[in-house]
């Protein structure tokens, strides 16, 4: 009886969900005409508040230390199942959020049974006569870019979705390169030497000298790995391009008096999450949020004609701030002894497995580079615990494939190892269910307050835009 | 250079933290009559989430079956922190949140220092004409309920917590009672019997046939546990009462001219999620909303009177909608098949060991209770593992310390598979620093919606209440 009162509630409810009403949508005369769209992967109240609460500790202040995401005016949360599974995929969660419709996991721009192609915001935006730009720090070809400019049954098919770069229309990539610029078996035409009238850039310095002239185009970062995502930004080098620049150098080549729409989404935060990494979702997070600076300060030039909105598409790794061994201390501050990613040290500790370096080699390591056994003290039982995992890491053979497994058992240990002590919580290695937070300034600011559906934001930033 | 940049802009948001703009906050030439603060204790954005979830799966819908409070017109979520501890306490919470002022762990509506009594929200409801009632789950002298009408150096001060019912001059205590009603010791006058104005109700058939001519009124739940708590509302019986049944009466009994202000906690949910305990914590969520709801139909006929505000104190248990065990999967509705808290079936298992049965009649108990190696299916390893966790429970001695504990490590391995198999994680047995999500309708509704500090939430009420 009581679940039955809650189904016809539940009902009454969806009216409600799907309204945006015109009392609190803030500036609601007037329309969008520049659109900031920026999409943290994995990203939910967990992350932001962990990298809030990591930046008073560090700075030796109570609480929190505001994002500038957390300054926006409006916020809220929002749903974001898949409609075929409770725990949505970025393919799945990033056609929601491009073309509000519900799809199946893996599914890019296209219905749940891939009869019918969507269509994304983005295209929408780009017929009303604006700028079009996708922006991501992984490949161009990954899932959520993919889901504002492609149609494809499944995510995995990289080189179907990057060859709709070029038949898009639109004026800006930039980010990431193509995961498999020949196709998976290096056979197919490669990408990069497509002919079309989109100008190809891989040099960084090149980009940031662009001007409108070479509008459309497509830049991929100069520095990329293997699978064409740029470095996380706790790896950044002197001369890595940070997402504050890009953003930075983006809106310079696409402002003009007919608008634009950005996509710019922070996707390596996802990466770092399903590493358990937290100092480097962290640096991913101050990365992102420092690009979403550079959208505040084109807003305050354009306030009645901007707006931003800051989303996640799903939550990664079930990061909660506190665990079983801190109980009720934290110590987020021990993460900025964590001088690389996880897939970085895994590179670095490689020569000293291959030189048959000792436990002692190994423990300097990881003193170094995640301040184990320095800074972040160890107990008897640590210690015990890294020497049994370097046992079966110096048991190694030579196959490069179980090197690299065994590299892992050591060093995830240890990153285990510095999470706990600093007090974050991990539940998984995968997504999890949760609500994502949104937050937005500019017109319609208040169609983002209070709790709604994946399928409602595109909606309503349409709203906004008055298409 | 980057932190530098965002202390400024955190100090510039301190500003706007603070602030509620008279521009998003609803009805706000009306005045808040009626004024209902619902407090769920250890409730976050996964709590509410994990509960509609498990309803919608438990009703094969897709994503969440939405509760009363989140069909509430405003959202948001705000920092707890505590003066002296980034993860706070239920003490230091509740009194941020009855008095507008941050204090440290354990102490109950006083200075962080303990050298200043603080005034909390529902003195000044009462100065201001209104009746006012405080009604919790747990017992009327704990940290939440508490901080409402007491001060006290330490939460633990149960008996000085105790005495402060009778001299606060309010119109209603009910849920549970008292936690030491004779002090620590047995020694001291029994509160139950103390002399006052007030009428002592132990009976719950009494308080549902009380009228006003009985106010003021301390009505303790007729079945009580020795801790002075009313039971988990999974292990209601016959003749309990709901937290809906109780907050229907306590309406009755302080509507008024004048208006009421009334504190309502569910606060075994923070228990249940202590113990890691899902389905009790579910269980506890439902009857916590259920309960909200009686506030909704009251406002329904004072829509211009009334304000409704829920909203949590912290989270417990670093909760997530998902977990490695089942990975991108969730069978929240696998819950169901628990029939009992995590104390009752400690208490229910009990016999089972003091006539030393065997390891079949330990599983045909948690097959019955638990729905393991039922139609929840447990594999080869699941059964070892119980296996191994019922030695070490069947080789207890008879001291009883003992043999709790040792019955705790058969039904807790029991428990915890149940959660991991229903994909439900948790990261700790403690509280999290996690924000808390905030719900209100009513006078002044737009002041709840956006990030904002536990100690604001006092001040925005007494807003709404023009006090």
């Amino acid at each position: 009886m009581k679940y039955s009162r809650l189904i016809v509630a539940a009902i009454i409810a969806a009216f409600v969900l799907t309204a945006c009403s015109s009392t609190n949508s803030g500036n609601s005369s007037k329309k969008a005409k520049y659109v900031f769209y920026f999409i943290g992967d994995g990203v939910s109240l967990a992350q932001l508040s962990l990298t809030e609460a990591y930046l008073a500790q560090l700075n030796k202040k109570p609480g929190m230390q505001q994002l500038n995401q957390s300054k926006l005016n409006a916020h809220g949360w929002f749903y974001n199942y898949a409609e075929n599974r409770f725990i949505t995929g970025s393919a799945a969660a990033g056609t929601a959020l491009s073309t509000g419709h519900k799809t199946s996991i893996n599914t890019i721009g296209k219905s749940a049974d891939r009869s019918q192609n969507l269509k994304s915001i983005s295209y929408k935006a780009k017929e009303a006569g604006m700028k079009v730009g996708i922006i991501s720090t992984v490949s161009i070809d990954h899932a959520t870019p993919a889901a504002f400019y492609a149609n494809a049954d499944k995510r995995n098919q990289y080189y179907v979705i990057g060859k709709q770069v070029f038949t898009s229309g639109f004026d800006l990539f930039a980010g990431g390169g193509f995961k498999y610029p020949k196709g998976r078996k290096d056979t197919l035409p490669d990408l990069y030497e497509t002919e079309s009238d989109i100008s190809i850039i891989r040099e960084n310095k090149e980009f940031l000298e662009a001007n409108q002239n070479k509008l459309p185009i497509l830049f991929a970062h100069q520095r990329l790995h293997s699978d064409g995502a740029m470095p996380f930004a706790i790896d950044m080098n002197e001369g890595d391009l940070t997402l504050e620049q890009i953003v930075g150098k983006s809106i310079e080549l696409l402002d003009n008096p007919n608008g634009f729409f950005m996509m710019v989404e922070g996707g390596k935060i996802d990466w770092a999450c399903h590493a358990n990494d937290a100092a480097t979702m962290i640096k991913g997070m101050i990365d992102f949020d420092n690009a979403i600076g550079k959208a505040i300060q084109f807003a305050a030039n354009h306030p009645d004609e901007t707006l931003i909105v800051v989303l996640g598409d799903h939550e990664t790794g079930g990061l909660s701030l506190g665990n079983e061994t801190l109980h009720y201390k934290t110590k987020f501050d021990l993460l900025q002894y964590q001088t690389m990613s996880h897939e970085a040290l895994v590179e670095a500790f490689r020569p000293i497995l291959e030189n048959n370096s000792n436990f002692t080699k190994a423990m300097d390591f990881i003193n170094k580079n995640l301040g184990l056994g320095g800074p972040v003290e160890l107990n008897e039982k640590d210690k015990l615990k890294l020497k049994n995992a370097w046992k079966a890491t110096s048991n190694h053979n030579n196959e490069v494939e179980l090197l690299y497994g065994s590299v892992q058992q050591f060093l995830f240990t240890a990153l285990q190892m510095l999470n706990e002590k600093a007090g974050v919580g991990w539940t998984t290695e995968a997504h999890t269910g949760l609500p994502v937070v949104v937050h937005a300034q500019g017109v319609n600011e208040g169609c983002f307050e209070g709790i709604m559906d994946n399928t409602d934001v595109p909606k309503r930033i349409e709203k906004a835009m008055g298409i």
